[in-house]
């Protein structure tokens, strides 16, 4: 493709509507902004790895729209997604006196991005602000779809909000500086919107690995429109997760676990998601909702994208017991019983509860 | 009227719509809190002085509705309003596994019922939450209209969120227990709603100011429930202070300026806000808005509420220029330009700038 011509894709959600723009070198344009609104001054928020990379691209994109625009760089890394670091963004926010129009631009992974996103969620009760995610997994879901948030010593993303940005621009020239294992990483919830939404998605993402791990332009693309188009008709229909959306978290109970279990950055949640995905097809099996061949062809697929596709031990002694445990935790239960998202037939996603012996006995199945 | 007889103010916000009760007794009675949805866990947060003196009568209130009621009792004080204090209520709510349907109940007055308010909405990003004010003001402004938020050593109220509660629950006979200055303070705000939207209810008030003062009931109900339905009208029209909201703020400006330049709790919100709508008054007569009669009644209805209406001095050699400097920090200001909420006629608020020179000789005029 062209360099700057782009893809869009819409999510519709009333007047929080906003255009996801996809392409290859969006960040050499300021075009790519013009749709923006009007303010003073811009703050992009950005983490250590990134800045150097491409902070100085997007500040020479703004410079023409915006009076100011203010840089900070985050420690990079999940550790540093906690209040301490939001507070970062609150104190160069005030410290330069910036008002209620001023735009904050989240360049980075899914950790800049919810913790700029919370932010901008709060900063003044509200600000306008921008995703530009660099991560693969950042384009195809955490930066789509309003979730924003911190993590607490007991919690992952307990605490946070609800806001949409203005807009989402997936520039696919900046993958090229991705190591191979957040390929890898954003490729599982590529991955995931095939069983639970689109089994042609699924064929196609089967036919396409090599090209999609080897970043081809064409290819990585397609899969992030396709992705992102998925993301837009299940959060069009239910941006605050009372129902529906849920279904996006297919892999991600028993991967929430994994992640706990190990402690965090141990696996990367695109890893702990891709192994929690066979997991969750193997319950789905088990319980009659489809059959060995598609469990086998996913695991395939999954294993095909370079990720885990067996469980690590979590203990030794009750190894299904500590998993139970640590699902339990997770924000989609309640009451303390696990809602499990289930593959209910190809293509089609379900929650529900599930016998604890049942499940004990596909994590003792699925571990290493 | 008989004990637990109530009136209603709707606040009409679509699915964010919620009832105002107002009466004396309601929180004697479940029956008031039998519209609140299902949920496993209560939480009261309240602070160390509301606590002994109303948290049981809550807590047995909710005792049959659900399973567990925790309280948590946060330290008095507007001092208190930051991160590290929110992060109790985290803490607490994670300490005993509250899911999405906890309900947070708001028992104290403004600041417990923005910290809790900002805690509801961004606990697992979003929980149920009721506002329970125990205080005048909270009463008749900062419970209504879904404002919530924490301090920033660099400025008031700059961390929040727009978020709705279920239900507020005005209970009159707490009241009782309030310090004559705080009735005092709640009444400013009381006062406000007569110049911005209703001259009638201004001369109610001007009528009935020993009633008030001395907290009969019926008088109080009426005033309570008045000052809610303007603050409803005003809300339903911008819940996110995009335009006529701001009105909401007459008095605020200067009212502000004088808190921070005395240092916070100095002067109580209300005594601030009560001194800052002579002052706003004056400066609507010098832009020719007004005439000196009118801004002599309110400054008279002003002072039989027990509230200054002479500003202090904020600094010895230019004590105007201080005035300015302060309010130019205001959330309101933009790019450093004060947007002052001016009476435009009686009963009609607007909100312009002003020329400093004239700014100037208003705080001249206006302070001891």
């Amino acid at each position: 493709m062209t360099p700057h011509a782009h893809q869009t894709v819409d999510i519709s959600l009333a007047e929080r509507s906003y255009p996801i723009l996809i392409g290859d070198g969006l960040l050499h344009s300021a075009g790519t902004f013009a749709a923006l609104p009007r303010g003073n001054t811009a703050l992009v928020v950005s983490n250590t790895t990134v800045a150097p990379l491409y902070s100085a691209r997007l500040k020479s994109a703004l410079a023409g729209r915006y009076e100011r625009v203010i840089e900070l760089a985050l420690p990079d890394g999940e550790s540093f997604k906690h209040w301490e670091t939001l507070n970062l963004i609150f104190d160069t926010l005030l410290a330069h006196t910036c008002d209620r129009k001023t735009v904050l631009f989240a360049l980075g992974g899914g950790v800049v991005g919810d913790m700029t996103g919370f932010a901008a969620a709060s900063y003044m009760r509200g600000v306008p602000f921008v995703q530009v995610p660099t991560t693969l997994l950042a384009q195809v879901d955490s930066s789509v779809g309003g979730k924003t948030g911190i993590n607490h010593p007991l919690g992952k993303n307990m605490i946070g909000a609800f806001y949409q940005p203005q807009m989402v621009v997936c520039d696919i020239g900046l993958l090229s500086s991705l190591p191979k294992r957040e390929v890898s990483a954003g490729l599982a919830e590529i991955i995931k919107y095939g069983p639970i939404a689109d089994m042609d998605f699924l064929a196609w993402i089967e036919a396409n690995m090599p090209p999609l791990v080897a970043l081809q332009p064409d290819a990585v693309t397609h899969a992030v429109r396709r992705s992102c188009e998925l993301k837009a008709w299940v959060v069009g229909q239910d941006e605050r997760e009372s129902g529906l959306r849920a279904i996006l978290n297919f892999g991600h109970t028993f991967g929430h676990a994994i992640e706990a279990g190990l402690g965090y950055g141990e696996w990367l949640h695109g890893e702990a998601v891709g192994c929690g995905m066979v997991m969750a097809a193997t319950l789905s099996q088990r319980l009659g909702l489809v059959d060995a061949g598609f469990v086998e062809r996913l695991t395939r697929i999954i294993e095909a994208a370079g990720l885990p596709t067996r469980g690590p031990l979590l203990a030794t002694a009750d190894n299904a017991g500590r998993y139970l445990a640590l699902m339990r935790n997770d924000k989609k239960a309640e009451a303390g019983e696990i809602r499990f998202v289930l593959i209910d037939g190809p293509g089609r996603a379900v929650m529900r509860p599930a016998p604890d012996a049942l499940v004990r006995e596909v994590i003792d199945a699925c571990c290493v």
